[in-house]
This record gives structure tokens, C-alpha cells and sequence, in this order.
């Protein structure tokens, strides 16, 4: 799968710092989940059905019909270090990627990486659309297109009384799961964090870390998406999200940001110019201390406190400092304490340091 | 006592970086503890005889007769600062400084500050000097000559069978206390550092930090002093420190320093290149987090491994950025929040950072 490396050349569209308030939301991601009529869900399934679902959907996804075309990966034949790969750039769960040997799947992934859609993940389809900002009606706006494309020829799983039917119940009706990225640093370094978690569980919404379920907050980085889907149209729980989750939490870290210039000037620029000594100058250096320094560095960026590096590059060393990423840099498998020094050398080399 | 301002422009002999051995003996001092015949000690005098004994020493102290010539400071009419300046030169001890306002005392202090001598301390005179590097027999020389020149004109308390009577049992005999001021931070990263210290208790060493009694071993500096002085001579006192405490101490921390050459070097330059890139971006800085950094740096240097800094602007970091340099530096009194600033600025001028 050598079509794979020239991807650690760049971040995808979704970390290109651009897109609107993207001072705060580093992306927005709205995934549907699908189900081929006439199989069983992908854990009922047999291997038979399981080989057939993939096909029948490759032959769909590759036909060409899908704007910019697509990256078909079958998972299954894919070495580990390329699953990771994809699983760093959040173009496969890590679910999708750790399934065993035998489970027949696949990815197709679209050429600029704004979508990818997952073949017998728990379902057998399911379709994201990742794009950087807040851009979560243009994310929308290429779902649909997406899902109507393959609904001209792929008949999925429907039932009038519940929906769109979904392998777990938290999916059934629309299968919509809305989730935005998040950089809080200010919300964080005050405290009032909790009080933004607090208030997300009380409108079921679920916060994680950086890489989705079960990976900590990391960096000042959040993941806020909805949890069920049942009863509510994809317009409303999209609306939720345009109109009152994310405007504000945007306003209550803007904030916090605000008063860190007031209040707190000295304690914040200590705390940026450090992150930046740390990354240009350390010769060992471990992921969580690579995200919680960028988170650092980009909030310093954002606030106009330095300029010795652009947002983009920030954003692009939070990808490629994952293990999978510089192994496929360097072009060789690595031990943890040798993937430390080289992370560093490639921080320094990216932002201009000896 | 305007004469104090011009000290904070540099540090004293001491920390000049030089003398043999100084990339592991930072300095070595020698103390000697004598008190005027016919006067009680100084714990025991009223106010009157405690008077009488500051001015007998002031007369003798500043005839001119001493090398170099002194400085005689009155403490009792000195600013808490300036008491405060002296303490972090080594120039009087904590507890001399911090004596009631109403206790006449005073410290002569050699003008190149390789010797100081305090009144009314714990005894009627302490001595000392303090030299750079290893040289415990120039200071050994130094200290008997002026022993020598005040024992013309003075009569010290002296019993044939104890030796020289002192406020402190322990100090009865010689009345001689040695110490040498060591950096060990190999032995202290690999570990190894727990050893010497119980090496130490067996030969009736105390191990202490930088700032003598009471203060905590940071930035892995150590001070190593004898703890009694009755029943051995000075010599012998002497001949312990100079042929087997420490050379031996020296061995173990060259030893230690090749170890991490040899095998963690990458370890090694992280803290080294760290310890640069706090000292040079740092907005914000305590004390302790100083003395930690330098000394990583310090390592570095001696190793050879970052050439960006010399020795002896790094040693006169350790004492510029002591509290009460700081405020007579900048000539104001300033609270901590603002020294820490103050602090990361002066250390980003000295070391040519912006």
C-alpha cells in the first residue's frame, strides 16, 4: 500500500487551520451510518456475507461517481503501521483498524481526505465527512451528496417506524452523529473547563479526547459529539449544534482568552514562549508533551503573542508526530524511546530550529 | 550602605569558575570560630559588653592591617535587603542576618570578597573564606594569616585542655569548619547521589543544600562540611577533605558523567537543550526552577555538549537571580509574582536571548 505514504507529506483538509472560527474549532465531522438491505449487521454476519458486503460496496465506492474519487484500502491486507497511519489522520476508527485479521473491511477515502467511508465497521457503511473550522452545514451539505450518490444504487436497511436500522440502538433513525474538535486552551488553564463538560452532559452530549472514545483530553483538545440519534431529525441535531452547543462554547472561550490578555498576560506568554523553547530545542519527546505544548503555541499564535510559526504547521505537527506517522516518515519501525528523539528532530526541522 | 549596590554587578571570587576541579567543586570554605578573652559568649553579654566587643573587633578589622582591605557593615543599621544580599553571597550566615534589630553585630568582608568575617554571630568573630574551585589549601593559608594578623592585636578565649572555646560545643578545639560546595547532577540523575549522602553520615559529614542549614539540596548542589572539631586537629580535618572526601566524590561524579555519555546521551542533551530553552524563553521563573536549569546547563557546558554559555556567566546566574539581588539590581522592592518576571528577564538578557 504504497499510495499510502505520500499522505505523511501533509495533514489532511480537515488540520489545514482555515475554515470559519477556526481559532477555537479545529474541525467538524458528521458521520451516517448504513446498513446493505438483505444482510445481517456485520456481527451476525458470516464470512461469505461479510466478503460480499465489501464488494458489493467496492464496486459501488470505486465506480467513479464519487467527486474527486477515492483511496480503496482493503484493512485486512494492510500492514499495522498503515492501519495507524489511518487511524492518526481519523480516517478509520481504531476499532475499524484493530478487528482481527480475518474480518474482511476496507476504507474508501476521498483524494483530498474530506470523507472516508468505512466498509464493515459495526456497520456496514459508515460514511464521514471531516473539514476544518466550523464548517458543519458545507459537512452536511457533502454527506447528503454522498449518501445519495450511493443510495441510487445500494438499497440500505429502513424502517418506517424507526428510520435508517443500525447494528447499536444509539444510531437507529437518522444514524447522524455530529462531533466538533475543539481547542480550548484558555477554558482550560482558568478551570471553567469542567463547567463546559458539566453542561455537555446534561444536553447528552459526550466529550472526549483528541482520538475519539476512550482516549483522554489531552493538549486543551475536545471532542463534543451527540450520543443518540433516535427520535430526532439530522436538522435538529444539527441545529443544536450550529446554533447553541458550539456558538457557545466558541463565546466562552473567547472569554476565558479574553481575560487571559487582561488579567493574566505574563502567566500566558510564560506559557506559550515555553511550549515554543520546549519544541525547538528538546531531544527526546513523548506525544502528550508534543499536543500539550502545541496546544500552547497555538493558542499563543491565536492570540497574536508570537509569530514565529504559522497555525497550519502547528497543526500539521499534531499529525505528524503520531508513531505511525514518523515511522512512515522515516521509513523504518521504531522503538519508542528512538521515535522520542526523532519526533524531536522532526519538530525542529519543521519549525526551523537547529 | 550604598557600597553594597556595586556587589550585584558580579559575583564574588567564588563563583568565578574557575580553581581546580571547579566542574564538579563549585568552591571550598574554611571557617574558623574564635571569641574575645574576658567577654562572655555572645548569647550570655548584655548589651554593653556586646557593644564593647563590635567595636573592639571594628577597630582591629579595619586598620588597614588586613589584606586587600575590608568593607565593615553594620547589620543592626542595615535594610532587611541588604542583610538579605549578604546572606545569598555567603557573606553572613542566615542566622546572622536574621538577628534582632537590637543585637549590635557586623561582618568585615575582604574587598575581592574571598573573606568575610562576622561579629557577634554565635561566636565574637567567624571567619571565613571562600574560595572558587578546589583550593583548600590556599584557603587553609589564607585564613591562618588572617587568624595570625588579628591574634597580634587580640586575645582569644583559649584552653590548654579543649583547645579554642566556642559558644557550640561542636566547634570546641580547632573551631574549624570546612565545607566545599559540590554539583553533582550525574550522580543525581542516575540515582547514585543517595549513596554519597550515606557515605557521608558515616564519616560525620553533613550533606546540605546550597544556602547552608535548613536549605534543601536543589539543582543538585551540595554542600559537604565536618560536623565536630574537638579532639582532631585542623590538619587532620584538613587531610580528610583534601585526600579522600573530595577526590573521592570527584571520581564518582566523573564516573557517573561518562556513564551518561556513554549511555544516555540522548537523555543527557534533552536536559541540557531544555535547560537552555527555559532559561532563554522563560516569561516567568522561581528560583528553584533556576537553580535546576542551570545546573543542567552547567552539565552541559562541562561536558561539552552545548558551547552557548560559559561557566562563569552561568555561576553568576545562580546568585543574580536570588531575591535580593534581583530587587537591588533593579532598585526596588518588588513582590514574588513580579520578581519571577523580572527574574526571566534578566536571565534572557544575560544569556543574549531577547
Amino acid at each position: 500500500m504504497s499510495n499510502l505514504r505520500q499522505m505523511t507529506d501533509q495533514a489532511g483538509e480537515w488540520l489545514r487551520g482555515a475554515g470559519p472560527h477556526s481559532e477555537i474549532v479545529i474541525s467538524a465531522r458528521i458521520r451516517l451510518a448504513r446498513n446493505l438491505a438483505g444482510y445481517p449487521f456485520v456481527n451476525r454476519a458470516n464470512r461469505r456475507q461479510r466478503f460480499e458486503i465489501v464488494e458489493r460496496c467496492r464496486t459501488e465506492l470505486t465506480n467513479g461517481r464519487l467527486a474527486g474519487g477515492v483511496l480503496w484500502v482493503s484493512l485486512q491486507e494492510s500492514t499495522e503501521l498503515d492501519r495507524q497511519l489511518l487511524v492518526e489522520r481519523h480516517l478509520v476508527s481504531r476499532q475499524h483498524a484493530q478487528a482481527g485479521e480475518d474480518l474482511p473491511r476496507a476504507v474508501a477515502i476521498g483524494t483530498d481526505e474530506t470523507f472516508a467511508i468505512m466498509v464493515n465497521e459495526e456497520d456496514h457503511l459508515r460514511m464521514q465527512v471531516l473539514r476544518s473550522g466550523f464548517q458543519l452545514v458545507e459537512a452536511f451539505e457533502q454527506i447528503n451528496r454522498i449518501d445519495d450518490v450511493l443510495e441510487d444504487n445500494l438499497e440500505f436497511a429502513y424502517s418506517r417506524r424507526f428510520g435508517y436500522l443500525t447494528a447499536c440502538p444509539t444510531n437507529v433513525g437518522t444514524g447522524i452523529r455530529v462531533s466538533v474538535m475543539l481547542h480550548l486552551p484558555a477554558l482550560t488553564l482558568t478551570g471553567e473547563i469542567e463547567k463546559v463538560r458539566r453542561a455537555a452532559r446534561d444536553m447528552h452530549l459526550a466529550v472526549r479526547g483528541m482520538f475519539g472514545e476512550g482516549s483522554e483530553a489531552l493538549g486543551d483538545f475536545y471532542q463534543v459529539s451527540n450520543q443518540t440519534t433516535l427520535g430526532r431529525s439530522e436538522n435538529e441535531v444539527l441545529a443544536d449544534f450550529q446554533t447553541t452547543v458550539v456558538p457557545q462554547i466558541i463565546a466562552y472561550e473567547q472569554q476565558a482568552r479574553q481575560a487571559l490578555l487582561r488579567q493574566k498576560l505574563s502567566q500566558l506568554d510564560d506559557k506559550v514562549w515555553r511550549a515554543w523553547a520546549i519544541l525547538t530545542h528538546a531531544r527526546s519527546i513523548g506525544t502528550d508533551e508534543v499536543l500539550s505544548m502545541l496546544s500552547h503555541l497555538r493558542l499563543g499564535v491565536n492570540l497574536g503573542r508570537i509569530d514565529t510559526v504559522d497555525i497550519r504547521r502547528i497543526n500539521e505537527l499534531f499529525l505528524l508526530t503520531q508513531p505511525a506517522h514518523l515511522q512512515k516518515i522515516t521509513g523504518r519501525e521504531m522503538d519508542s524511546a528512538t521515535r522520542r528523539e526523532v519526533r524531536a528532530q522532526l519538530i525542529r526541522q519543521r519549525l526551523g530550529a537547529r
